[in-house]
């Protein structure tokens, strides 16, 4: 207790997503009665998560203290960084502030889920700052694989917090300016607490390079191909990505047609809001294609990460209502698989190659994220006291922590927090002081949360090795056998071909059954435990399989 | 038929596994009435195989040609070369040739399923030949991430055929003679008819390096970390790499320690044979560890693939018995993920970084396959009228026939082929004159071909949305309903917190149910539908889910 007159002058720090993934990133800012909080990002499902489609941050804590939070200030257009927001703010309705393009893509959402009218919005330029409760947040312009990504200045009482958001530096963007780095240094200048910034690709050496790179290779691609349909998979929102195809295909008398539906809405919005150019007219619909020559064409696609029902994947499996691919088509990944995607993304090339299309994935994509060299550079800049790196995996903040060690940050300024935890930081102080209530909420359908650990175990168990269901009915009082037991599988073993093995598993149940009844066992749990290991043992033996075993029991 | 006598002089080529997949080679080779057969291999499942263990080929052209096949020749003792061999040869009892090292991986697999006695089994050395009906086999030595790795060269009356087996080029090898290239050439001299060439690494350009590299960054390892404890994890068939790192640490005066049953297993194998010098004694059992301070052990163990149950991933995730890892540990991992554990992998690296373990993989693992230049060398040497590019997804086919087509073979004499197709080869023709049946059979547990596509499917949709069972018990005749109907579910939704749902689904089907009573239904299986259709509506509507629903009738 009589800490607290020093506690008032300190600020906290909870990450509440965001550091043990890739995705979900969420930071809370506290200090005195104000919470700020940054971005409101979903993840998506880890492989054993069966079912689910993608998670969201427990926000127990900021719904608790609902009287204290003063808005949600978002850095860039993401899924990771704006995913989440139709699902907290059902919880949390505060106003939201961010970039144009940005809040564009938030509202789009909003409106999805018929939100829009009561959800406080506040489009910020760069440079310009916003006041919530105890804090001014700046909004700095940076590079990123979105445009309109901004870092964050979040000014407090106890110091400066720079969060860099997601960022790389391109000295030579395709669309605006690079990187504000003279702000970071004035910043730095005055003095900065602690600095978040984006570990994504921490364990990279050098710099990552420029997005007009990327261009040059289109330039290339289509000076070679002149006679060949060309199609392009990259990430809809990478809006820069299609400019420079536009670009290039304006230079060689192509036309430019957007295919899946998040790229034609994506890119929609961006050519609305003026952030893509087209003054060489070369984009058309779907329905123009047959208009023009194959060569004559460029289309842009979903898929790049070979998501089963995306655009790209429906051609390269021929289900695709519009475009049939042919031979001599060439296909462009303009884009790296994630990591878990390499076997699906696979899986589309040699698809491709079956159809006898060529595939080019050499020089045509580069990362939106800071490299070793990039992450020097900002802290060189800013100096901070504190590192406290976001954005990753354990490996990547780890990975992070040796640079800002490498660059003079003593170690125990540097803090690898996990998500939860409550660090407390004032100058020539910091210290985990408690933790929070975390964690990933799981999103299949409709329903949130709905799906937990128990579901997904016995999801996991189903897919293993299926199902046995053993149903059998009693007579109320006497627990006479009136009907069963019978056996239904499902998942199990193909049961045309295996009918000696069920026809002895049903032997099994059934002496198990009457065993039970002649001993007078009334307490139906008992009977159905008896059944589950005797089948359990057979079907282990037999088989080695342990499939889910079901018994039910109905009462006449 | 009056091509007959045409026929006669002509060779088949009829892959039965290896051609859409990394995994299961196996190709037959047919003149007359000889059939011999080079490789019997497993595939691992893919990821929608959900439950699967492994896959084996369907070999029902060659029972049915039983009389005909005079053998199987192994190229090297990989699981996708050898793991089938116990499974295939439950059907189909034939001399087995090969290597040294590959049969004795061999005999253990052999060994493990009660069937060393019953299969003869021949051991063959490089240059030596071996006659199997109407063809000599030669054993020509290769390079490759196993020792005793073996091309092979078919002689047959309509021509010479040469199939790589897995290979790559090394001039500098740890163990043995670099690949016998004037054997190639010799034989090129005399006219090959077609080569069947390893397409793995296709995609590459350039020269594979040789595993001496690796040795090299291995004393750097152990030089820049003589005070801390080293664990290598790498593949177990991996002999060679075993090899440096026990070099290494005779350098270095540290013990090895073997862990992970495969790893103990094969390397043992390896030393009995000789293929394994350790005449500075630095192997220890594990039991021995704690006699010596950490900075003189190196740990070799298995997991390099993020195997959920292999030794290192239960060391990271802090179950191993014998093994808890310290800060400071330095893992190394001598592998890259084999596409599709690139996540399970980096998992296994998030928990090291959360314990405070040093993670290298930089320069610590070499591929034990040709890249581009190696391959169009073996085309160089050997002259082939055609080209069958072997071993590989459909990219990597498409890869070498376009290598091939650079360095001078015509399009028309490339074959890319599919699993089943039965190439016809002479000299100046080829066709494919037909199709064999082929395939992939599923193994789980015990079970081998009794999980096919319909348990697949079944496995899939439980695993994605679970199952909702509806038992309901009618009396014989009258149709009058005795008991139920009563809903169970499992891997739904959390059924504690969803009383409402499941209450207004039960009452769903209970008035299915008993519209189908008055209406006097008596056919079970459109009582079964009627309440399947309305219930899957409902809960469509309801959480934008497909669970299994499984209607169950009873008799009393």
């Amino acid at each position: 207790m009589k800490e607290r007159k020093v506690n008032n002058e300190k600020l906290k720090i909870i990450p509440l997503g965001g550091l043990e993934q890739i995705g979900m990133n969420m930071t809370a800012f506290e200090y005195g009665d104000s919470i700020v909080v940054v971005d409101c990002g979903l993840a998506f499902p880890e492989d054993d998560m069966l079912g689910v489609d993608f998670v969201i941050p427990d926000v127990t804590y900021l719904v608790e203290n609902y009287s204290k939070v003063k808005g949600f200030v978002i850095t860039h257009g993401h899924e990771d960084h704006i995913g989440a927001i139709p699902y907290v703010f059902q919880k949390l309705n505060v106003p939201i502030y961010t970039t144009l393009l940005t809040m564009a893509l938030i509202e789009k959402k909003l409106e999805e889920h018929d939100m829009l009218q009561s959800v406080k919005r506040k489009v910020v330029k760069f440079g310009q700052s916003i006041n919530l409760g105890d804090f001014r947040i700046e909004f700095i312009k940076t590079n990123h694989s979105i445009q309109d990504a901004a870092a964050l200045a979040i000014y407090s009482p106890a110091g400066i917090v720079v969060h860099t958001g997601d960022f790389k530096v391109d000295y030579t963007p395709v669309f605006g300016d690079a990187i504000d780095l003279q702000r970071f240094a004035e910043i730095g200048k005055k003095g900065v607490l602690a600095l978040l910034c984006d570990s994504t690709n921490a364990e990279r050496p050098g710099f990552t390079m420029s997005e007009k790179t990327v261009g040059a290779t289109f330039d290339r691609i289509f000076a070679e191909h002149q006679k060949q349909r060309l199609i392009i998979a990259t990430f809809a929102s990478n809006v820069d990505r299609v400019q420079q195809i536009i670009n290039s295909a304006a230079k060689y008398g192509r036309k430019v047609c957007l295919e899946g539906r998040s790229m034609v809405n994506v890119i929609g919005t961006a050519v609305e809001l003026g952030y893509i150019d087209d003054s060489g007219h070369t984009l058309i619909e779907l329905d123009q294609l047959k208009d023009y020559p194959p060569e004559k064409i460029v289309l842009i696609t979903t898929g790049s990460q070979g998501e089963s029902m995306a655009a790209l994947s429906r051609m390269a499996a021929n289900i695709h209502k519009k475009v049939k691919l042919m031979p001599g088509d060439v296909i462009v990944f303009s884009s790296h698989p994630i990591p878990g995607n390499e076997k699906a993304v696979s899986n589309v090339i040699n698809e491709l190659a079956d159809i006898g299309a060529e595939v080019i994935f050499q020089d045509t994509h580069v990362s939106g994220h800071a490299c070793q060299e990039e992450i020097k550079l900002l802290y060189s800049l800013l100096k901070p006291e504190y590192a406290v790196p976001v954005h990753g995996e354990r490996r990547h903040l780890l990975a992070q922590a040796r640079i800002a060690e490498s660059i003079g940050i003593p170690k125990e300024r540097i803090w690898l927090l996990h998500t939860g935890d409550v660090l407390e930081l004032g100058a020539g102080s910091s210290r985990i002081i408690g933790k929070v209530q975390t964690g990933g909420i799981l999103v299949d359908g409709l329903g949130v949360g709905d799906v937990g650990n128990i579901v997904i175990r016995d999801r996991q168990r189903l897919a293993e090795d299926g199902i046995i269901i053993v149903v059998m009915t009693l007579e109320q009082h006497s627990n006479h056998l009136l009907a069963g037991p019978d056996l239904v599988s499902r998942g199990f073993v193909y049961v045309r071909e295996s009918e000696d093995l069920l026809e002895e598993a049903a032997r099994t149940v059934r002496e198990a059954a009457e065993r039970c009844l002649d001993m007078n066992i009334t307490d139906w749990t008992r009977i159905k435990t008896e059944i589950k290991d005797e089948l359990a043992d057979f079907v282990w033996k037999r088989t080695q399989r342990r499939p889910m075993i079901l018994p039910i029991i109905m009462e006449a």
